[in-house]
């Protein structure tokens, strides 16, 4: 096991009706909040009304600013630090999935830097301050409920960035299940994928001695897994979606990449895939995982043979260990097909023409840089366009 | 699942060398500390003058207060409250295990509080502040290095009672396995017994749909379970402290009782052992646990069949339920008896004198009051004594 440094102080406030609850829990923390949202689906649910009677109730003002869209824009980012300046805004309130989230992190950051907020992006820079982000979960996938975490797309550069600090975890979050009801079959099986691939990001290591946080992985991949079809054949599953709800959130606080080396490279493949052609991430991850597993399992065989028998349930060939891995990578096509979700580039809308420079991009070598990527294996950018081309 | 409310904010900062970096870590909460810790042992291995070196590296003043005794003592806590106020400490930082951390705690909050702190203690107030308490661990067990609960016995009243409120939180908690490597058998055992207490007083419930924090627990108590044994035949062994240190916060952050119905029968069954015999905490627990579950299986036959097959890795018997538990509830004996932990209470040194009394005295009737203990099932004092009974 690594050395480590956890911290996880995002507050999850979960169940039944808690969304009617945000006033008063804001209240100790915010006078005037910015209320940040995406399309407007919150006005038609009513979810709107009952935030803004509870902010009323609570005597907290309110600005708003919505319109945020799937893989969030740099220049709403920037709108919304000018309305916080200009307002006066003392906390963000996100209400949304992933998209508002990572906006609104942006924005509270952006609020206390002087430069462009993308420096910080694009630059790595540290930061020191950002407003406090609250958030009312509608869409489970992303995790960033509970991380420090924010990724944002330049939309004119066609580069989409994370970042990542201890300052933008949030205070709180209010988590009802109920509030995922209305969501369609294919944002379901997206964050599902989504959710999954946090865990696999830091599941699939070279680090040996970690026991305990494989077990957590491995008991969260599998509840995801029991959980996520019975979303699709009932969308207003309570009890379904409170297991994939929380369990996106474990998935990505933190906790289960203590003491391991990392990987993240299908989460940056990916990333090249929504920049230049915006596809939904848990799809994209959904076609780049298997490939990545099939491409590096050879050099981790074992961690790959655990995988296989622990996650997806493999009793057969143990005396063949390559059999063993490739019918584990196998049976998660399987479920990922029986989640709806694409396998192919090709029915993301994505042809040959810009693999390569995809593959240079995402390794910087097409900005005269070279960092290879993952961490089980590392990939330089013929790596990443081989496996890209596995996934035709 | 039940709705909840997560909160863990206390920071872990875990590894090799890192009790060298608390001045540094404190620096920006704290410019006078309480020292508190136990019997000095902490000056035979040299870590005390590690903190002190790295308090005055940081230019952080202290004063001190050793002498903390396992079942910490009111009294102490008096004294280091009186110390507190009259050097005007501003954190309080243990060094040691939960009772220096417990009483660390107490102190904590009866600065700011203008009555005697066992008020609080005896009549469950509701605190609105406490100092802030960071920690080095130095014998992983109760997990109050994360939790927001203490535990102090009043040793005029023979009264031995839990307390626990989000302002109890520590703020930081540094985790080094290499300070373990000196603790003799019986406290590693009593410590994997108190770890693993804490996990089934949250898994053993009546409440459905809690998929993922059963699994939660189930990883842990596995990674327990196999890492144990392994600190007998080797105490110097960092892979297994990292395991069970770990594993031993997770326990008891919180985390794993999240949406359920919890039980906690066994830990004030055993609260009263201590308090009137001063037996170790995790000794008790290893007697007291098997006989519980001997006598309450039958109320939910199902989770004690899951428990069996699910932690204690039993494959047979499954066309018979009963044979199943039993053979559960049996290996779990096995595992204590394996760690060299007692099986009896006249291994304990307890007779049958003060059987009823403690019955009696746990369940609030002593006191002309009514509380029956647990969850899963609620005992009785007419039940607590039969589980005494069953320990002999």
């Amino acid at each position: 096991m690594l050395n480590f440094d956890l911290y996880t102080p995002a507050r999850i406030v979960f169940g039944r009706d808690t969304q009617q609850k945000i006033g008063k829990l804001l209240k100790p923390h915010a006078r005037k909040v910015l209320l940040h949202y995406g399309g407007g689906s919150i006005k038609k649910t009513g979810l709107y009304d009952q935030v803004v009677t509870s902010l009323n109730e609570a005597g907290i003002a309110f600005v708003e600013l919505g319109g945020v869209k799937p893989n969030p824009r740099l220049s709403l980012v920037h709108e919304g630090i000018a309305l916080c300046k200009k307002e006066g805004v003392d906390l963000i309130l996100a209400v949304g999935g992933g998209s508002a989230i990572d906006s609104a992190k942006a924005i509270a950051m952006g609020v206390h830097y002087e430069g462009d907020v993308w420096e910080i992006y694009d630059q790595g820079l540290k930061i020191k301050k950002a407003l406090p982000v609250a958030i009312i979960l509608t869409i489970p996938a992303a995790g960033s409920e509970s991380s420090g975490d924010t990724v944002i797309s330049n939309e004119a550069a066609q580069r989409k960035y994370g970042y990542g600090s201890p300052h933008l975890r949030p205070l709180l979050s209010i988590m009802n299940p109920e509030l995922f009801f209305t969501l369609p079959d294919n944002q379901i099986a997206n964050g599902v994928a989504d959710m999954m691939s946090h865990v696999f990001e830091r599941y699939f290591t070279n680090t040996t001695h970690v026991d305990l946080t494989d077990a957590l992985c491995e008991a969260t991949l599998s509840t995801i897994i029991a959980n996520g079809p019975r979303l699709l054949d009932n969308p207003q599953d309570y009890d379904a979606w409170a297991e994939i709800g929380f369990a996106g959130t474990v998935a990505h606080n933190g906790l289960l990449g203590m003491g391991r080396e990392q990987d993240w490279a299908c989460h940056d493949m990916e990333h090249e895939l929504s920049a230049v052609y915006d596809v939904a991430h848990g799809a994209g991850l959904a076609v780049l995982t298997p490939a990545w597993m099939s491409y590096v399992y050879k050099d981790n065989i074992d961690m790959f043979a655990q995988f296989a028998v622990k996650v997806m349930g493999v009793t057969k060939g143990f005396r063949d260990k390559e059999e063993l891995v490739k019918e584990g990578i196998d049976r998660l096509r399987q479920f990922y097909r029986r989640m709806g979700l694409p396998q192919t580039l090709s029915e993301l809308g994505i042809d040959e023409s810009k693999l390569e420079l995809m593959a240079r991009r995402a390794t910087g070598i097409e900005y005269g840089q070279e960092n290879p990527l993952g961490g089980l294996k590392k990939l330089g950018w013929e790596d990443v366009l081989n496996i890209y081309r596995l996934c035709k």
